[in-house]
């Protein structure tokens, strides 16, 4: 074992993996582009003396493109390698006495509904008595823009959401905090590179060359402001108050060797989504509930993102099929990540069939939506272990208003 | 009458308006911004000798917000009255030789549909069998996010998007253009200041303090691809391939003397959206098609902002009541602005009922919905004319895929 893989080894962020995230390494210091590896976090900027990395953003880099992502790649294994450990050991803090922030700076955020077991649980759950899938479901990954500037780094406090709710039995709405405060485990992809001009459509085959890297997201919603709000123009207010991504950016190069088949697809889709297999990527993911005070972590949902019905390409082909533009930090999420068995859902309206079926907690309470003081932690790595995703957990705090 | 007022008066673009913009004056050289003021575009960077408008965009002068805002109109007004238009002058550049540019980094797009004629029009389009507008139309401003990476300046060409599409009676979508390309007549506002932390509602009589000012918008709609996609979550790729705004931008303190009582809203709104009156702007808004070759402009639609349902402080208290953050340079538009009267509507699918009635064009053809090589000019005033919001142009190109 080299010193390097010591240092990044057992954590899930060895030399395999070297996300990227941005860091300031001291109260009030300026925000700069850093690499994790183990429990370190190394000053990009200054390891390998580039201003691409003296930025508070990603986005610089982003721009880039993918031979020069793979260049820093390359130098950033070299230099973190065992023989030259002890010059990058001057550019690294433990990553316990620096302070994360958002990686980059989000453009446009786009969010999908490419699980088809999620999609056919909402279905039954909102629609018991027609087809769990609408007609379009199976003939394009169905989505929507979401807020990107309340898109915010893991660890950032949510404030439960007030808005306008109405009962099916009450006369009219009414305004308060909302009652059904729900999590949404997701991956989601960043762009990057030079993107393309307005008007032309970035084919399915070549939509992996503009994708950066993924992180976990967790698209926090309030089902009852959801319910009243969304007909006919979708989801706003009861998704738009946080959506929270992990500080670390795993890039995509790291996560080659884990593309595996997706699912067959029935009806075959029509050609511009007509994907190469491998195309999904083969991620382990789950969810971890802890209620106020911390004590105790209950896992509330374990699934796998390998099987998503709507693979990454065919959601930036799709998205770009009017010929809409691209822009270095787009964020594409997947939409909800859920199985079909118990256990495997990434949202408590589905884990829970919208309240009618309590979590029971090990010490005793129970969970249909989330309580004040509950933290959500989101995990996500490759089956072997070799990378973990960053975590990205949030606190829900009293409401306001 | 002044120099001043002879520079600027007669366009609506006089002395009482001092629109805000971005322009660069020739070719290849640094974007910066500008006032129009008449025919003339004002370096305003150069004549007040201040760096935040020596930028490629506004959002620095966003920011500073309201009492800055004052400070420079108050300093534009002085330097361009009679006395002093020699000093300016040396900084004036006609506009016919300058290039103008998408005047703000957009930060968040968001569409409302807060037209009554509007969404009743719609209604009745697209469900003729039950009551045109949904139970919570009433009760708050439905609103959605759009693209705010494909939102350009005025005069940009509009390529005509392809996607899915479904007629009723096919068995199966196709891939191809459009067939059912569309405007929209807004009204856009931008929003400045140092904002709201996250967390914390803006209350809507505080709303107006932070709007810095008003576009006219086009929100082009490819109403086949919307239809087949927009179940459960709403407009994507019908919307997402363009919106054009207005390459100037009027001060919401130009408009002030134009504010006027908005309509009853009944049933009463929730105590978060009772705004003060007058709430209201009045403003005239028309609509015009040339065909290709441009020898000549059909009027087709004619119609007033000041029956807007829902106000801009409701559209901005109602977007943030969930503790959702704004940022300098987010876009609320107003969604389509129509009236009851034939004539009067803001969109091709309301003016045809969905082509069912034709537009007879003078020279003896007809539109159903736009045709490549047409071009749509949004143009909007004050009624009595001393104020021109921007224009915005559009020609749709051949699609290319």
């Amino acid at each position: 074992m080299t010193d390097g893989e010591h240092r990044g080894g057992s954590t899930g962020f060895g030399l395999e993996h070297l996300p990227y995230g941005v860091f300031s390494p001291g109260r009030g210091s300026e925000r700069r582009v850093g690499v994790r590896f183990g429990d370190g976090v190394v000053d990009v900027g200054a390891l390998l003396d580039d201003d691409t990395f003296r930025q508070p953003t990603l986005n610089a880099f982003l721009a880039q493109g993918p031979p020069r992502w793979a260049e820093v790649r390359t130098r950033l294994h070299e230099a973190l390698s065992d023989d030259r450990a002890s010059r990058s050991l001057d550019h690294t803090r433990p990553i316990d006495d620096v302070t994360l922030h958002l990686p980059f700076a989000v453009g446009d955020y786009v969010d999908f509904y490419s699980s088809i077991e999620h999609a056919t649980n909402l279905g039954r759950i909102m629609r018991p008595d027609s087809e769990p899938l609408l007609p379009n479901w199976r003939h394009l990954p169905v989505g929507y823009h979401g807020r990107s500037g309340t898109v915010v780094v893991s660890g950032t406090p949510i404030t439960r959401p007030s808005g306008q709710t109405k009962a099916g039995d009450a006369a009219a709405p009414s305004f308060g905090p909302t009652r059904l405060l729900d999590i949404e485990l997701e991956v989601g992809f960043v762009t990057g590179g030079s993107g393309n001009p307005l008007g032309e459509p970035i084919p399915v085959k070549q939509a992996l060359d503009h994708i950066f890297g993924v992180v976990l997201v967790n698209d926090w919603s309030a089902r009852d402001i959801q319910g009243w709000e969304y007909q006919p123009l979708g989801p706003f207010l009861g998704k738009s108050f946080a959506t929270s991504i992990s500080a670390w950016v795993t890039p995509l190069e790291a996560l080659r060797p884990y593309f595996v088949d997706g699912p067959t697809q029935e009806p075959p889709v029509l050609p511009y989504l007509r994907a190469a297999e491998p195309r999904n990527l083969d991620l382990d993911l789950s969810v971890e509930l802890t209620p106020t005070g911390g004590a105790h972590a209950y896992p509330v949902s374990r699934t796998t993102f390998r099987h998503l019905y709507w693979s990454m390409a065919q959601q930036l082909a799709h998205a770009t099929a009017n010929g809409a533009t691209i822009r270095p930090g787009d964020l594409f999420a997947s939409g909800t990540v859920s199985g079909s068995e118990p256990g495997t859902m990434g949202s408590f309206i589905e884990l829970t069939w919208r309240g009618a079926r309590p979590l029971d907690l090990a010490d005793g309470s129970t969970r249909a939506f989330l309580e004040d003081g509950d933290t959500v932690t989101l995990r996500g790595s490759t089956p072997d272990g070799i990378i973990a995703l960053g975590d990205v957990a949030g606190t829900i705090e009293p409401a306001r208003y």
